[in-house]
């Protein structure tokens, strides 16, 4: 396919190199097709890829792979001229400058209203990630990952072995702030589940290598 | 150890029926201890476990599971006296009546921004659930989900073929809107790459059953 990208940092350089060396041809919007930066993309990319202006970029390509920073993603787009019904691979998020949140996301959880409103316990959020049936049998062909998060790291010491026995492998996600990640997380599968015709038997593990 | 379970549906129901057949002591909060529900899940958890008012569901633990439906989670808390530094295990979400989404949640997302921006463009959302690391080299122990959302189905088929030739497991999450929930999902890797210790090599397996 003749792929585009607009982006061509971490995310665009490294998808527009692994689609080059499969043999797609790749188009690297730039508005320095000499940058050092560029050159050495094109190079690493081998014979099938290219760079220049973004409209190019967008025109001569069938798919187009976004992926910008955040803050320019707007503009990058109102400059690139008319997808005319071609595919945009959104790869952005809308990340605010220190990480610590999505943009257009969450500045509060379920899991820190409860610790409002139950103001003398220690809250660890756990157990909101995956369905009951998950809970009552937690044997899939890979260990299930169970994500909990709290401020007080006794409790949480409590917590895993809790749901270690349970046959989950226990992930700490960090403070009780990470319950807005959490929360969404859970209506990921509840949507697999319920909505997109998963059905209830998924889970996720967690890979480290 | 001495749990008290608030909320003895689905989640409470299931966890304390498992801890207490592994040998803790569960007391499961009730207004209605004779109910045929409550005396079918003492049955089924044997010995350990017993039903009673909500006060002694705490009082009488070292530890506490929240298991409520969402809009009865502040009155049970309330309700529930003095937790005394007692950990309590938040497993609720927030989740509005519909599961459509969370009720402190994103109503918006940076793919459906994008959208907007592209208004020629069939957008799907898609890489934006693990680092550059992860999208150069995907190979794990297990085949690493990467999922993906838009409203145009034949984009979607497009693109599909693009993230498994990389070598993921590419997953169909739904409409363009799942961005809401793949955005935060970005947020979970980023957060235990970056900040809370795991380092970026790091993924996730998609598990059916």
């Amino acid at each position: 396919m003749r792929i585009g990208i607009i982006g061509s940092g971490n995310v665009g350089g490294t998808l527009g190199k692994r689609w080059a060396s499969n043999g797609h041809t790749v188009f690297f919007a730039t508005r320095d097709p000499e940058s050092a930066a560029i050159r050495t993309l094109l190079t690493e990319s081998g014979p099938t890829a290219a760079a220049g202006p973004l409209r190019d970029a967008v025109a001569h390509s069938e798919i187009v792979l976004l992926a910008t920073p955040w803050p320019v993603t707007r503009q990058m787009l109102e400059s690139a001229g008319d997808f005319d019904n071609r595919i945009l691979i959104d790869a952005t998020n809308p990340l605010a400058p220190d990480l610590s949140c999505l943009e257009c996301a969450n500045t509060i959880s379920g899991a820190e209203s409860v610790a409002q409103w139950a103001p003398t316990a220690r809250v660890v959020k756990a157990f909101n990630t995956v369905g009951n049936n998950v809970m009552d049998d937690s044997a899939f062909s890979a260990p299930v990952a169970l994500f909990y998060c709290g401020d007080d790291a006794s409790a949480k010491q409590t917590v895993a072995p809790l749901i270690r026995e349970l046959g989950f492998d226990p992930i700490d996600a960090g403070p009780l702030s990470q319950a807005r990640v959490l929360e969404p997380f859970a209506l990921l599968w509840i949507s697999l589940a319920v909505k997109y015709g998963f059905g209830r038997d998924i889970a996720f593990q967690f890979l480290r290598r």
